[in-house]
């Protein structure tokens, strides 16, 4: 197994607003350059819609719905630095995504294992979320070594993803190359028992499926007291 | 029903990058600036993770690694004009989100209730995924009027995300004020026939929870005839 960085820890909390701005090219720019000067580090600008739709009003100017995410810097003075700026139309106050929706599972494979997987996953989260933890399940169903690997690799950019179950009958080849460079970033894979040789490139391999579910789940959850590090490399 | 936008299209395709940048106050400002004189357009800039973690080395310099999404050039430009950058260590080709994980259908709910949506709406997701689709089936098991609430307000900061499942057996109040908030910016729900007000502020209702989940991916997906719209207000 190639050496990975030691299990990486999740960002501190930040502040969230929702903006509507105008689509011009250098919006993201000067919003950033703002936050930057009002003390914040800029955690995440994300576009999440065009709003209107174009389709709506052909004439109407072109704006986007912007998610930001800030650290090092409070609600009042994000929104007073940001209110004067040309470009934002409207502020809403939001709340970070990783307080509402938490450390992310991630399940990929078959969509009839992938649905057990989850059935687990889900009832486990249900458990720890009671509780006060906050894990989502988040899982596509793909088929083929092509739209599998790159799902596996894509793991690595997506937010708060803190684990990935593979749930399949065969997988290996790009597959467990693209698992090995997921483990590199320091993201923990979980497989079904299944033909191939991806068995060969993951942390810990099960045969039932809802029970893979119901551990990768207490592999993330601070509530639990299962330590993945501990079983790496076993069988069940 | 308040007025609300007609249904948003999705973004046109990004091309994107993971970078891993020194952790700076000012660096994404630095980044999105140099994005805009290339002439893109910043669609996502996301912050995935600590590397290395601060555990791991304390004198290490802070980095992070951060996921690009950015419209309006292309790959070669984009590597070509944050090479130079002092705070860009690294630069990994990556894919777009959108192009690996697709429209997300999100599931909020009760845990076992949430599980059979689940399996609905992966099932759904397998078959029409086989045909080129690509939809992800995101969930989170949560409990009480302020957990559900936030999380049916954070749907509209969750970029991809197309369409809301409710599932539970008792839902109003505040999760009916925020589910009239997220049709409003266009994302439309389906709730599982239950009690409370909020059967009377979503699009749908569906009785049983393997069904709901199976309609809400036929929502969403270009692969399917099924016209959320021609639904509005029906009970099965």
């Amino acid at each position: 197994m190639p050496a990975r960085h030691p299990r990486l820890k999740a960002l501190p909390p930040a502040v969230a607003l929702r903006l509507e701005i105008t689509d011009e090219r250098g919006a993201i720019a000067v919003i950033a350059g703002r936050v930057g000067e009002a003390g914040g580090r800029v955690r995440t600008l994300s576009t999440v819609r065009r709003a209107p739709s174009p389709d709506a009003d052909p004439a109407a100017r072109p704006m986007v719905d912007l998610e930001l995410e800030v650290e090092d810097v409070d609600e009042d003075a994000l929104v007073r630095a940001l209110e004067p700026l040309r470009e934002v139309v409207a502020i809403h106050l939001t709340r970070p995504l990783g307080k509402v929706f938490g450390k992310r599972v991630i399940v990929v494979g078959g969509g009839a294992q992938v649905a057990q997987v989850a059935l687990g996953a889900v009832s486990e989260a249900d458990r720890h979320n009671l509780r006060g933890e906050r894990i989502s399940v988040d899982t596509i169903p793909l088929v083929g070594e092509d739209a599998i690997s790159s799902a596996v690799r894509a793991v690595a950019d997506l937010p708060r993803a803190r684990l990935l179950v593979l749930a399949g009958s065969i997988m290996g080849g790009e597959i467990s190359r693209a698992a090995e460079e997921l483990r590199a970033v320091g993201i923990p894979i979980i497989a079904l028992n299944m033909v191939g040789s991806i068995t060969d490139h993951v942390d810990l391999v099960v045969s039932d499926p809802v029970q893979a579910g119901t551990m990768a789940v207490m592999a993330v959850a601070d509530t639990a007291t299962f330590d993945l590090t501990r079983q790496r490399g076993r069988r069940y």
